[in-house]
């Protein structure tokens, strides 16, 4: 983080014409785009939205109430400009593009292989650095894959154990049979994988998913282009987690944009240190709830850099 | 509340590619909006802030860190576009109006007299009445008003009972001895006007502010031409709170649109059976809770006008 740009932040921010603190966490995005934009006033003209689609092996052991064909329909859906992602992107003037990521060619059934090998994890990674190379101030990242809540679930429970159930939700919406085959898919794919999860990178390869690990690839390359993060919801929030487990350190540019009503979504961001921005019942994924976020974080950098100070406007200062 | 209105909302969500449910509160906003504009496809086309600005006698007694000079000035930052209101409208597209009530005339101190006579307060209800009549179809309300967190914490105090301190809070920042100020202003104008505290209209005249009774007068306006109500934070939701008084559905067409750091906002939300939108632990007034709600608020409503339906789409359903 630039602490001279959040310097920089704090002292125009005691300028303008509000009383200190008085905008909240708004007051706090600003300091912390400022932070990882490396600029002293940070600045929210490019926002860019980017879903990561992919197809799931453990769809198999019937994880989803909605069956995989979803996926390319979805896609086809996006670039109609019929989803609910399009609808919000248009709403906040948020650019969009989405990734597929091979749709058509699921990855293995993490509850007896491996989701991809080395050599396809790793490109993975890489062709989501490259998804931001067009450039944007401010990124926002989600995912659409019928079965991934239960790849979450998974990278989880391999992360920080418990029982599977604490970790395992409805996702799209799977009834009380759906989700006892969920989470005997995580208990499967635990078992079949524990001789190798402890390492964050083998998790991801063994029992994730080509968005998630396109995502790990995403939020590294925004990073070092020196690009703040918006996490969407359970799913997208598993990438962020990989990346945690590795260091810490890795996701201090993320923020969470919402809470998820997928349960268990509360506990990770705990853990990874975040208070989403967001918390309105929404599990839909698609980045839909990044995208909500994004827009208020546009509103703060807005706020911030237009307001008048107390010099311009003539406006008293308070008294002491 | 038109309930066919509301059918047709369900009708429609569930019919859009998504799960049902998965917008959480999007869907229930949609369905508000719905209720009480009375069509079966809401619009937020016309969104409006409107900001209530007024005088208080009672800064006489200390109860604000800035000079009441500064209510003036802030009127021509807002026609000047400087404040943080005039950025978030810009940000999400909502018209903005300012209403100078008087603001060079203070009410009375109502440590020791009425705020307003019968006339006056009369005449400013049906100015805020008049507020909307430009046209409106989601009206975000909020004020501005130096020593109007001391007014809101009286109106609580008289309508809810218990000690001011609980519902007395810093303001725009007032140290430790300004809060002692609040309090026993507070106190000073129950013991005043002790008498007439049972009838919730007397209890506006009497401690109220002309802010205050325009924005109720605004509040049922817009009911009676059924445009959505989004409230503001402490000050503005005590107008809310005089109508609940009266009668709980008179604010059935307003939600909160933030959740106040002036502590014992939560406890007034909860009488009022509001749950805020949003928390971000902001307290500046001026409607910037409410319009950054309102963005939400419209970001809904396109989700649920634009999305595509299955059918159209080509997506396949739940699997049964």
């Amino acid at each position: 983080p630039d602490e001279a740009a959040v310097e920089a932040v704090r002292t125009r921010d005691r300028q303008l014409t509000k009383p200190t603190g008085s905008l909240g966490r708004l007051e706090w995005i600003a300091e912390w785009l400022a932070a990882w934009q490396a600029k002293p006033t940070p600045s929210v003209d490019r926002p860019l939205v980017c879903v990561f689609a992919a197809s799931h092996g453990v769809t198999a052991k019937g994880v989803s109430a909605f069956p995989s064909d979803v996926n390319r329909q979805m896609l086809e859906n996006f670039a109609a400009g019929g989803a609910a992602i399009n609808q919000i992107c248009a709403a906040y003037g948020l650019g969009f593009k989405v990734f597929d990521l091979a749709i058509d060619m699921p990855t293995g059934d993490i509850t007896e292989a491996d989701a991809m090998d080395e050599k396809s994890c790793v490109a993975t990674m890489a062709f989501g650095m490259e998804a931001i190379a067009g450039g944007t101030d401010l990124l926002a990242i989600g995912e659409m894959g019928i079965g991934n809540t239960t790849v979450a679930a998974t990278i989880y429970t391999a992360l920080y154990g418990g029982p599977a159930e604490h970790w395992v939700g409805r996702g799209t919406g799977v009834d009380d049979e759906g989700l006892k085959r969920k989470v005997a898919a995580v208990e499967a794919a635990i078992a079949h994988h524990s001789d190798t999860l402890k390492d964050p990178l083998e998790v991801l390869r063994r029992v994730g998913g080509r968005e998630i690990a396109a995502m790990a690839g995403a939020i590294l390359a925004a990073r070092l282009q020196r690009i703040p993060v918006v996490l969407d919801g359970y799913v997208a929030t598993a990438a962020a987690a990989i990346l945690h487990a590795i260091h810490p350190s890795t996701i201090d540019h993320c923020i969470a944009g919402h809470l998820s009503a997928e349960g268990a979504h509360q506990d990770v961001l705990g853990r990874l240190g975040k208070i989403p921005l967001l918390a309105l019942g929404m599990r839909l994924g698609e980045g839909s709830g990044a995208a909500l976020a994004a827009g208020l974080v546009k509103a703060a950098a807005a706020v911030h850099r237009d307001m008048a100070t107390f010099g311009q406007a003539g406006v008293s200062e308070r008294l002491s």
